[in-house]
């Protein structure tokens, strides 16, 4: 399976500029999946309510993902970014998965950072896998990452490659996914973006870049820098992820002790 | 608080003289908690069962838990390290925690490695936290690190500073330590062994040292090399690890979803 995975700086709220730009840099490039960042045709930062509520979109009518399903159907790949969900009133931070034949799924963040909580409601679905012969994936966005139950859930539902788009302003993501990786032998693909984005007041936040993807047995099988506007390719075997076997004793899963991860009763998870 | 932390060498079997050299270890040195390995008087790659029943010992009344309780009046201080345990015909991979007053508490390995597995029992307690006045403390063995859950689950009963006796043989522990640091904002400390534990079959098992202390923020306070049999000491303040607000919308606990942590019905953890 061949990834892309595209590191970008998209201008707060130009929409359309952001999406050209995407095209754009991947017109030349194969793949049979790309994750984009969150948020990766509106940017991050917003100002108020009311341009978050200006960029949302509905899933899967709006721009944003017929533009990514017109790419998956160019590309004949899947293709996962994120963007502001709008339903009814509410707006989620999500990502959403499609494919040559159109709408896949949509995850909404459960775990919101910063100023997010102004403006989004938390997710409210249950953490998917979709199977897509392929590979089966999972979604997980930006700062789910510290949350171990997140990757976690995901692999026990069966997941072998997580997808991972992000808007990340604090150093420590990118060496984690190695641990989630490590401790449930998937694949991680995290999708950052560079630049800054700056308020009307003045206040600002810079984003990481090291884009990378992670290998089952935690090896950075690719990384960029934190300052370029690229796209990343690199091949794997989704199939890795399914050899659980630590050691010859160890099957990682089953070596679990759910009932000993309840804090309050004991009791299983 | 000050911590110590114990790198040794043991030699497998011969436990008075690794109770020796470990007392000769610290014998200038000042602590008010020291860690120190996994299995750290016995070695650790057991020939056969009858090795592990003459090694095995009761908690508190065998010789190593004496030995820790001497030591920990002579220093007025918390002492933690791992034994083999024996309870009747069960023997468990277990880490002691002794003050000054005597015993405090006995934790049994729930993530067997290995060929442990052919000698040990699955520990079969619940994770537990010892409020000590000046710091409120966890255990975890070894392999556990490879379990999110464990830190999770001590964390959430209040750890703030989790005490890791280890015998590693891989690479991957110390650094996905520090991911355990920052996604619970505790203190971590690993002890670990270093030298080579060879059988008469000529199978060998090489552990990989680099003991640490790491602080809720994921710095690695302090972190020896590979080989060296050395006491590593640095001064924390465990009170740091009550601050969990990652930003002033973010309260690292109060941010989890455990209702959409159950991968099975989607009900809470």
């Amino acid at each position: 399976m061949h990834i892309a995975v595209l590191q970008n700086q998209p201008h707060i709220g130009a929409v359309d500029a952001n999406l050209a730009a995407v095209q754009s840099a991947v017109e030349d490039v194969a793949f049979d999946l790309l994750v984009l960042p969150e948020l990766f045709a509106t940017g991050y930062f917003f100002h108020d309510q009311s341009q978050v509520r200006r960029l949302g979109e509905q899933v899967p009518d709006g721009l944003t993902t017929r533009f990514l399903m017109e790419l998956a159907a160019t590309k004949k790949a899947l293709v996962c970014g994120g963007l502001v969900e709008r339903e009814g009133d509410r707006f989620y931070n999500s990502a959403v998965l499609v494919g040559p034949e159109g709408f896949i799924g949509c995850y909404r963040k459960l775990h919101l950072f910063y100023e997010e909580k102004l403006w989004f409601a938390p997710g409210d679905r249950p953490l998917e896998v979709y199977d897509w012969g392929t590979a089966r994936i999972g979604m997980m966005v930006c700062y789910d990452w510290r949350f171990p139950e997140v990757a976690r859930v995901l692999a026990l539902k069966g997941a072998q490659v997580l997808l991972h788009p992000t808007n990340l302003v604090q150093p420590y993501c990118q060496d984690a996914m190695i641990t989630r990786c490590l401790e449930n032998r998937v694949f991680a693909v995290t999708a950052n973006r560079v630049g800054s984005d700056t308020k009307p007041d003045g206040s600002s936040l810079t984003f990481t870049g090291r884009s990378q993807v992670v290998s089952p047995r935690g090896e950075v099988l690719c990384r960029t820098n934190v300052d370029d506007e690229t796209v990343l390719t690199v091949d794997i075997d989704p199939g890795e992820a399914d050899d659980k076997l630590v050691t010859e004793h160890n099957h990682l899963l089953s070596d679990r002790r759910p009932e000993y991860y309840d804090p309050v009763t004991g009791k299983q998870l």
